[in-house]
């Protein structure tokens, strides 16, 4: 079990981090989302954080890390099923995570990145 | 990480199995699955097993479990993402999954529920 699974549903790519991560995982993770974006031509990336009871500042900075990646590979990232005690962590931890938009469920994910992926094609313009 | 998240996604709840299984781990499995179909009123069970490489008779009872329990509650249970050499290790352990369908991905696995139920319901009957 070296790597986290990839899950394909449409357009998105959705990944559940269930395990504690350390460097290697975290970095094979990266490699194999940014890969799976530009296969499947995935507008969206949702990682489903709800196994995760308490987070640290690594795992924070490697949310922060593939955002910053999808987008620049033109994919929107949203973390979904936040528990609150990550909130209050993550705010401590000085990571507000600004810049990543959160929803409460992979449904309210799914209905998220639709809505940003219609909104920006909506005007015309690539979200850069 | 003391449980596996269930993710619902419109009348399915998807299940991703990234780690080691043991046997609280699987009837907390068991239970939070079973609960998750009758609160949600689900009609499918996907059953991501991308992450594992390698199966033992454990997990295949398991998965065997989880599809009887969840057809006694009215929802169809689909494995997806087996990796070739699971496929091969469940015959040789002579656990050939009879009952349990199988796809390749997760998109897969939501047509193939898709049509079990409206296969069902288009004949005016619950599958027993």
């Amino acid at each position: 079990m070296e790597r986290i699974p990839i899950l394909k549903m449409g357009e998105f790519l959705l990944v559940s981090i269930q395990v504690d991560m350390h460097d290697r995982l975290a970095l094979t993770l990266q490699d194999d989302l940014t890969a799976g974006i530009v296969k499947h031509r995935a507008r969206g990336v949702m990682i489903d954080i709800s196994a995760l009871e308490m987070v640290d500042s690594f795992i924070g900075r490697m949310l922060s890390n593939i955002a910053n990646m999808a987008r620049l590979l033109d994919a929107q990232t949203v973390v979904v099923g936040m528990q609150p005690s990550v909130a209050i962590t993550l705010v401590e931890l000085g990571l507000p995570m600004r810049g990543i938009p959160t929803a409460l469920d992979v449904e309210k994910g799914i209905a998220l990145l639709d809505a940003a992926i219609r909104g920006a094609s909506g005007n015309g313009s690539a979200v850069l």
